[in-house]
Parts: C-alpha cells; structure tokens; sequence
C-alpha cells in the first residue's frame, strides 16, 4: 500500500517508528509529549495518540504514568529464553545437504524479505572506505594480482590480525596466522587438518548450519552436546561423551553462537581448553562474532587459554567489514604445516587484492571506532527485533538474548513446524532459517533463526506477517 | 657485473640478443652485416664479430655460408625429445608433500630467477586493462562485496565462458557451469565429488604437482599411465589399467600438459571420452592452457565430445588474464549438484568483484585479440628457451617440443639428480622445479621443468648456468 493511502495515524508511527530505528530516540528516551507532536506533525492529538498506541502495541514504546511516552528498553525483555538444547546421545551423520541448499537459493532473492541469512546489515560496512582502498591500490600498482600468494598468506595482513590476538590475550605472531577464503575455508581445512571419514566430532547444539555441511561434506559423524543459550556448550555433557565416545575434535562457535547467540563465559572457556588438552582433543574455535560484543567488555577467545597449540582459532572480515571480500583467518597451532598445505592443495591462495585492502583498513581505517558503532547499532536492532517478535508472537513463543551477533534463536510453539512456517513465510515473501538446518538429528522442528541486523518498517511488518502465521498454525 | 664493465662484444651481443627477444629480428630474419652493425653502434669489426660469435655460441643466431647471420628458427630445433614415460603399472599413494612446499616457499623470493613456477609473462597480462575495470566498477558500485556470491556463481561470467565453450564445440549452458577460486578448486572439487579416500585415480604421467597434490590431500591413490610428450595418454595403457584395476576416475591435462606440453589429438580426445564412458569412469579434464595453442587451429576438449555428462571440464584464467584474481571454473556435468554444494561447503563462493572484473573483460576487452597476441610471443619465447638449453646443456639433454602453453619439460643425462641441481641452481639465485615433483613414484629424478614464459638477458644467463651445473654434474 502506497504511503499516502494508508491512514494519518499509521503515517506517523510509520515515521516515529523510524525515529527511533534510526538512533534519533534511543530507549529509555521521552517521545514528544502528544501535544508537541501534534504541532509538529501539523495533525489532530487523536492522530498522535493513535499513532503512539500502535506503537505500543508493537513494544517499541510505553507509556509511563503521568509522564509520557518513552522507547522501551531491551533490557525490560523478561520473558524466558529457550531451554538448553537436549540433542540424542549417540553419534550421527550429518545430511541436510538438500534442505540447505534449497533455503540458500531462496537466500539470493532480493525482492524477498531477507530474515533468513546472516548477512550483515549493509548500512554498517565500510564499503565506501574499503572501495577507496581498493580503488588506491589498483591505481597505484595495476599489476598487484600478477603472482599467485601462496599460503600462509599476505604477511602485512597477518601482522595485523597479530597485533590485534594479542590484545585479546592470544600468544600469536604473525606466523602463526594462516590466511583463508573466508571463516567457513578455515572450518574446513581444521577439520581436514585433524579428522578422517568416519571420525566423530562433538558440537555445539544448535550451530551454525554452515558447519555441518562441512561435516556432512567430509564424512565425519557428529556428537552434538546440549548448549545453554547464554552459557554454550555444556562442559557436563562434553566430559560424559568423551567418556563414552571416541571424539577425534570439538567444535564450537565461542562467542556468539549462530544461531543461539551464547557466549561460552570465560571460566567455562578455561575449563574447556583443559578437558580437551587433557585428552589431546583439538577444539575448532569458530569466533567470527567475537568482535559484535554488546556489552562493554570483550570476550576472550578459547585461544586464549591455549598452552598446547590444540586450539584451531577460525575467523574472518565477513560479519564486522565485507562477506564479499572472502577473507578470512585460522591460528591453526600444531596442525599449521598441515593447514598451509592443504590450503594450497585446495585452490593455491587467496587473492592478494582483497587481503591488501583489508590489512590496509585494519592499519589506518579506524576499525576500532567502526567496531563500537556496528556493536551499538546490532544491539539495538537485535533488542527491537526481539521486542517485536515478543509481541506479534503467540504467548508460548520464546526468544534468545544474545550477547553479541545480530541474529535470533526462536522458539515457536510446540504444534509449529519450521519447514512448513518457511514454505508459507516465502509465499508472503519472507525468508527465514527453519530449524532443522542447525542439527545433524532434527531436533529444531519448531525453531526458526531470524537475522535482526536490520530493522526497518518492512521487516516490522515482515515480524507481524509471521506472528500470525505462527499463531494460525499453533492453533489449527 | 654492471653493463659498463662489461667488454664491449658482451654489451653488442646482449643488445642484439635484446632486439632479437622483443621480435624485432624474428627467427630466420638476416641480421645487419658485421661491417654495417660496426659503423651503427661505433665498434671495430672485430667487435661485432666476436658479439655474433658469442650470439651464435647461445644458439641465438647461426651463419650461412657467404650469406650472413640470421636469427635461428625454431623449428630447426631437431633434436630428440623425451620419450613417452614409463610409470609403474601399481596405483600408489602420492607423498610428495614435503618437497612441494620447500618448493613452492622459494616460488615466492622475489631475489631468484624464476624458472620454477609455471607463472605467465607479467608483461602478457591485461593488467592495466583489468585494473581500469576493477576501478570502475567498484566507483560504480561500492557496495557490490556486501553480500555472499553463492555457488555457481555469478551469472554474467557464467554466459561469458559458455558462449566460448560452444564456440569450441561443447553443448554447455550458463546453468552447467561452477566457479570456482582458480582451476586448483575446480580440480579438487571434482575429485571430491567422483571419489572416496582410497580409491584409484588414472592420470597422465608427469603432471602438474599440484593435481598430485589435491590427490595426495584427499587420500587417494594413483595410477600413473605413460603418456607421449606430444600426444599425451596413452589409451592403451589406460584400457590395461582399466581391466587391471577398480579406476574410480581418470584425469588429465587435454591441452598443453603441465610440464609435458602434450596435447591429445582429437580422434584420441574421442576415443578416450568413449572408453571412459563405457566403463562409467569420469574424466576430470584440465585445460588451464588450452587457449595457449602455437598452431593456428584452437584444440578441441574432451568436453566436446562428452555424450553423457562424465566429462569434468576444469580450467581458470590465471594463465591468460590474472593469476591473482583466483577465478576459474567447472563443467561438472552429472557431478553438478555435488559440486557446487561442495564449493559451498569448502567456502561459501568466489568474491563478487573479480568475477564481475573478468566478465566484463571477456565481454568488451578484446580478449581474442589479447590472445593472438599471446599466442606468438609464448610460441617465440618457449622456442628461444629451447633452443637455450639444447644450446648450452650437454648433448644427451632432450627437450620437449610443447605444442602451446609455456613450459619446458627437460631431460637431463642420466647421472643427473634434479634435486640437487635444484639445490646447486638456488646458490646461483635460480630456481627451477625438480622433475620429482610431478610424479607419485619419484620416476622424474632426472627430469627439470623449466618456466619459458619470459626471455631476458638474466634468463639467458641462468640457462647458461644451469647448462654449467648439470655437464659438471654429468661428468662428475
């Protein structure tokens, strides 16, 4: 429906709702009172308070006593977080290779709502800094792609990923750093690296789909070990199943698990480290949202702990600067040699353009100040999304909080199946992840993972479009 | 020794041999008199004569009876080549890992004369043309890395690279085509996708060291089949290793084989795809420097006569184009599914900006013309090298006579071991590549593949070095 046909008030929630999208009301900010705003907006008091009720009612505002309309807080999201995960005991191959890639088709529809991927919000990319960049190199020496660059990879770049280890705790030089296509490259080159066809792995429960396909791809069996929604993989359940299971590696993702938004907490992540060290079990770290932290503390990575060099640390620029780019990283310790080369035997290098451009931002591109924005803004837009899921969503619906990352784990009521939600969503045209992408035993029926990076009125209305989807199938 | 130190003969014959390497005297072209060449570069007679005498020495030039000096054909070049090769008939594991990398680490110091990698002539790379492009296209569009490019990949290079592939014979649409980061991926994808750790792979013997690589990375063993410098494998040997052994997939370089300079002739190229079908063996094809031919007629592929799908055509433009951009791609043909889901799984998909790059380049960049151009320069230089080498190595040394692409495959007297040239040729500041390397039996001891993309003063030297070490060699 075009703007001017839809009704005054609508107009300026539309606009108000947008305000506060935006940055310009944060929460806990007073709106103007409805008086002023009915000057302002040169329409009728009813029409402001209408428009401020409907703002209401989709939880971005709340009206205090005597004292106005405020934007609702994130923090006041009491409502209760999906249970640890309960996965089977038993080791299982993966094989969801159709159902992925049929949701990744749909992924590349721009005239779909895109709640289904976690692509990062493209208004906190450094695009037009990183163009600039590529666009000084390529002028200043046209012929910088003439060579191949074998792994490890461009040195400047590695000094720079060093440099900011280090500040994190990591004991890493340069040398250490093995550079990759990408987070998902350096996943599966550690798992080359460290299993055989047939070995068991133990996961995080859910993860990233990502990363099962992975595991499907090399035949490895997984074991995957219930995770806390806040807290991450269960260190119970880890040490019973290494008890009882041959575990060739373990793989988590540290912080800011896709899609449970947990964050292993510091202590845990020592405790983890230990355990596996004790029984020579490599950990794969993937902490490709490390650095999209909410609160003001950084976490630690497992790397951190790491005295053995059994810690495989993967990540990339996907998530905080470009997914375009395919630049990613792995501190790969003992396995080193065999990483570099089978990096080499799976496509040479990487190309020396993008890993220039990025070493060059990492050095002089103010990534630090870009950081404490984009950290802001997704914990704004992951609060806003939350809020409204809470909101157009059947009571029985419950919602991760994350710490970091810009993504939602959701659980719908029990009666909802994912896949069949999916297939209905996309006739509205809306795409989101159904739960079964994110386990090797299918245990996410009535889960689906939502991206909250953005938050714009076509994604309220896309929120709104689900809640009562989910709710005619919770009642039918 | 700086030029102004040399003697004056010296100075005469490298300027020459200059002005013969930039084509402005071509193979048979009468070069100036002794007496006129004395009166333009202001030097006694028996200056230039003992400069053309010094040319001649290098096999540059040769007199003809009072006639003159001429620029020596190539074609002249009537020595022996190698013989066909003789593998073990076993299948064997590849375990060459080691010797690789040492290797290829010194591929990368820039202070050697480079006879080691099969690296293009920088100054045969459109570079500045691409560069331009790149600019553009990313001023255009700054935003164009913001997001993933999933398998296959990028629609507008995918219609490129099959309007060539019909041109040249193959019924391929945009839809039957994967790209990949460079031929390596689009190799070891294929095998990925056609074999399990274990299984046995026909190849052409010697090949590339990095296809022997990606095999010895995924555990697969190999059965090396004699193959003909001209004519490449022979399909005799492949019927009796069929009938021997349990062949799960058959792989060679169709075109300008790495380092042999093999091209399959086209009724065997038909014969080979036949066999392989009726037995159900896929037939993973690279022809990297197919668009390389000395010859005016474009070989055929494989690919072209492939009736049922078993055809994996693999290839990039880092020969012709751009090895840095890491763009390449796959016919997978039935294998399509699995392999463009194991691109996914192995990194999620190519970097949108060089895709983009290359198909506009191939779109309005005058590629046929660029390749032309190409063509004879590689035909000229592989021709100067070989003429070099049968030059200064001792006589029982047998060089390839390579049909396109731009390396030489050499044989040296039987005493030789390549890897300790390889070791005597690095104090000299060259690097060559031992013919160890391309071969999982070690069956190459003797053997040296050279790079002849680039003729320069420098390389003429090192040639002339190399030719020192390996009589010292041969008579020790």
């Amino acid at each position: 429906m075009p703007a001017d046909k839809e009704p005054l008030y609508e107009q300026v929630a539309n606009e108000t709702a947008l305000l506060i999208r935006s940055g310009t009301f944060r929460p806990g900010d007073r709106l103007p009172s409805v008086r002023k705003m009915s000057r302002q907006k040169k329409v009728s008091i009813s029409t402001v308070l209408q428009a401020y009720i409907k703002l209401e009612n989709r939880g971005l505002i709340e009206a205090r006593p005597q004292s106005g309309y405020y934007v609702r807080r994130q923090e006041e999201n009491e409502s209760p977080e999906p249970n640890i995960s309960s996965p089977q005991q038993d080791p299982c191959q993966v094989s969801i290779q159709e159902l992925t890639m049929m949701v990744l088709r749909d992924i590349t529809n721009p005239r779909l709502v895109q709640l289904g991927t976690a692509l990062p919000n493209p208004d906190l990319l450094p695009s037009s800094r990183l163009a600039r960049i590529v666009i000084s190199l390529t002028r200043e020496n046209p012929s910088l792609a003439n060579t191949y660059d074998l792994p490890p990879g461009l040195e400047p770049l590695r000094v720079q990923i060093a440099q900011r280890l280090v500040e994190n705790g990591c004991k890493v030089t340069p040398n250490d750093i093995v550079i990759t296509s990408g987070c998902m490259e350096a996943i599966d080159l550690s798992l080359r690296a460290t299993c055989r066809p047939g070995d068991i792995v133990a996961i995080e429960s859910p993860i990233y789909f990502g990363m099962l396909q992975s595991l499907e791809a090399l035949g490895l069996q997984v074991l995957e070990i219930p995770t806390h929604p806040r807290d991450g993989i269960s260190l119970d359940a880890l040490r019973f199943a290494i008890a009882h299971n041959s575990i060739r590696a373990c793989m988590v993702i540290s912080n800011f698990n896709n899609p449970l938004g947990s964050c292993i907490p510091d202590e845990n992540k020592r405790q983890l480290v230990a355990l596996l060290a004790r029984h020579e079990i490599p950990l794969i770290e993937n902490a490709i949202s490390s650095e999209i932290h909410f609160s003001e503390q950084r976490p630690t990575v497992c790397k951190s702990y790491d005295l053995r060099g059994q810690v495989m640390l993967c990540s990339s620029f996907s998530k905080d600067l470009s997914p375009g780019y395919r630049v990613g990283w792995v501190v790969p310790g003992k396995a080193k040699a065999e990483v570099e080369w089978l990096k080499y035997t799976a496509n040479i290098g990487v190309a020396p353009l993008p890993q220039m451009a990025i070493a060059q931002y990492l050095k002089t591109g103010g990534y630090d100040h870009h950081l404490r924005r984009i950290r802001r803004e997704y914990a704004y837009n992951v609060g806003l999304m939350s809020q409204a899921v809470l909101h157009h969503f059947p009571s029985e619906t419950r919602v991760t909080r994350p710490g970091g990352g810009f993504v939602l784990w959701v659980q719908l009521p029990e009666k909802v199946d994912s896949l069949e939600l999916y297939k209905q969503a996309l006739e509205s045209g809306i795409t989101l992840t159904p739960g079964y992408l994110f386990s090797a035993s299918l245990q996410f029926r009535n889960f689906i993972r939502l991206n909250a990076a953005c938050w714009t009125l076509d994604i309220e209305r896309a929120i709104q479009t689900l809640g009562r989807l989910v709710d005619e199938m919770a009642r039918s």
